[in-house]
């Protein structure tokens, strides 16, 4: 076969991820990873799963295991719908991970050259969703509080499909954006007849400051929303939804029946068992106060070992933190030493549609331990310790 | 928002799905199903997956909700290829159903305007898959031994991208593919440089006559080859793979990345304990019996109750057969009235990429019991014996 005339023009655009190559460096030996996204496994709830599991094949079995309603189980629905306000389960679509649910916005509003609106960085896992319906990425400017009016007003004004935005502990850098900014970018969206995306897969993981409303309960027209129970139960699931005005729903209901016929019948019923009832209300403060007293690690760690001139954002919730190198810095490069040294983290040049970020990288303080986060925070500090001072 | 300018063109493509309405007339009531195409949930193994979810969620609860690889779980991945003479686990993706095959292909190979070649009819979901992504299909002439060779010789000319079969009791008209056509799709395809995509989710489900190879078998470097679990386990789990060239693969492997990240960790790990050891050579045998016996009751009932002027395929396997009534008769028109009086199909037409097959109709003789396919078919015959009088 001569496959280089064979693939559709879409694939073009598609590359293989940066964080998969580069984990491949980290593999085999012993390494203190702050790369990966990964959730705390010793926070999974694997008894109540196993629990959940057993009763619903041994009750439900014939349903759990016959196909089922593209829409979604309808008791998840009604579940997921009440985790947000101002909704109900007629507007909840279930998907197989968040990572569908950007797979599916944009295969139903992207068409080659279409505008998306996003910050610069922002999360590496939407750009290769969108990138194969082949938009146009417009970025926009942000600091610690979202995304900057002006440089908004001015995306806006080229007419763009959608906005995309993390408000909650956004990834990569574990920042949120503030409730002026919300009201700003609804405010803005209105005037431009532009819909929003809001991606929240970590709003309820908020350890410290008071939590804020989702740009779709200011907002429930202008606001497609998704949300997971990857972070909150366990992504090894691959349960998460959308919820959004009914044309775009039964567009988005149509696109995955098409692609997927639905999400695991078994896997939505399991899923369902497990939060049924209070369950969050028990599982929430267990994984606040986890990632809480893993962040505050990391962050006494930063502040001891690396040099002044490293900048490093200070979330209130999520998994992840950012750190901002001087102008010059190579993430990139700096993680070949520090790999080299044991330590793993993720570049954050292949978070920025634009080509920019060279001098910044991600760490998740999610899995090491808080001993490794100290030992490896301490490799880190040196490796660019030592780089600066070759730089200089 | 003003939702009509908002969708991608490829949206003008998606329609709701013909089974989906049509099966809305048939909830409720007490309704004879012939319509879906729902394994027999009698033949689930619902204590087997209950002990293997048991058992992986007891022995490695944290890996089996964990984030994994996209390309599937290794042990599943390795037994995928022992189902397939002449691969290895290498060219091996686990998707999440055959339905994701569909999708995953199309987006590597479709662009707008690229042709597929298939037959007329066929699978109603590869149809509503491949057309996000705006192919032109050129249909294909076929007796109940396969595509007839000239029509495929001169859909070739045509400079297809792809020929899409399902070479074993076909969906929807429950036939087989002959040896010797086989052989000359393969001729033709590599004579043309075409791949051959090869649906093959009924192959384990023949209860008579003789295994054919598949087409990957005879030309693996021509054929992506696909199947699943939903057949011969259980559809509730969504678990599929994909058989395909390292070059090909590679692509499919980074669209499912970009798509959902990767099928259920704990889905696939429970799959694979189902299936480990002797369990398809004690459970294959169940479900051909079971199958065997159910078209049986069907061609009987046929025989005893339809106009003689009424042609049925005789399937040697699978779900599915295939009514062809006499030029002038509209299978969906007719549906009404079967419905009316408590019967359910599928007509033909939706299966028909060029627009024809009003005469025909699609019955399921998997979930029906033997009683109620008699009773069934007894009131079929009886709607198509009015309206055949009524129309002559």
């Amino acid at each position: 076969m001569d496959w280089s005339s064979l693939f559709a023009r879409r694939t073009e655009k598609i590359q293989p991820s940066a964080i998969r190559e580069i984990l491949k460096l980290t593999q085999g030996g012993e390494v203190i990873s702050f790369a990966g996204g990964l959730p705390a496994p010793a926070l999974f709830p694997i008894e109540r799963i196993r629990e959940a599991s057993d009763r619903v094949l041994a009750q439900q079995g014939e349903r759990a295991l016959q196909y089922s309603t593209t829409e979604g189980y309808p008791p998840l629905r009604a579940w997921a719908a009440e985790q947000l306000p101002g909704t109900d389960a007629e507007r909840v679509q279930i998907v197989s991970g968040s990572q569908q649910a950007l797979d599916l916005v944009a295969k139903a509003l992207l068409d080659p050259g279409d505008r998306v609106v996003l910050a610069a960085p922002t999360y590496m896992g939407a750009l290769r969703a969108f990138d194969p319906y082949q938009p146009e990425y417009l970025t926009v400017a942000s600091d610690e509080d979202g995304l900057l009016p002006d440089s908004l007003e001015a995306a806006l004004k080229r007419s763009p499909k959608l906005v995309y935005v993390i408000p909650n502990f956004d990834n990569p850098r574990g920042t949120t954006m503030s409730l002026e900014r919300r009201r700003n970018l609804i405010e803005s969206a209105d005037r431009y007849g532009v819909l929003i995306f809001e991606d929240d897969p970590y709003g309820q993981l908020r350890f410290e400051g008071e939590p804020l409303p989702s740009l779709f309960e200011l907002a429930p027209d202008r606001v497609v929303y998704s949300s997971t129970l990857s972070k909150t139960v366990a992504p090894g699931l691959r349960i998460a939804w959308l919820v959004a005005a009914p044309e775009l729903l039964e567009q988005l209901t149509r696109i995955k029946q098409a692609a997927d016929l639905h999400t695991s019948t078994l896997g939505q019923m399991v899923a369902h068992a497990v939060v049924e009832g209070d369950f969050l209300a028990e599982q929430l403060p267990r994984i606040r106060s986890y990632y809480h007293r893993q962040r505050d690690a990391m962050l006494a760690a930063l502040d001891t070992h690396l040099p002044s001139s490293v900048h490093s954002t200070r979330p209130e919730g999520g998994m992840f933190l950012w750190l901002t190198l001087p102008v010059g810095s190579d993430g990139l490069e700096l993680l070949q030493s520090a790999a080299r040294r044991g330590v793993a983290y993720v570049p954050g040049a292949p978070f920025f549609a634009d080509g920019s970020g060279l001098n910044t990288l991600r760490l998740s303080y999610s899995v090491a331990s808080l001993e490794l986060i100290e030992r490896g925070v301490a490799t880190l500090g040196a490796v660019l310790t030592e780089s600066l001072a070759v730089a200089s």
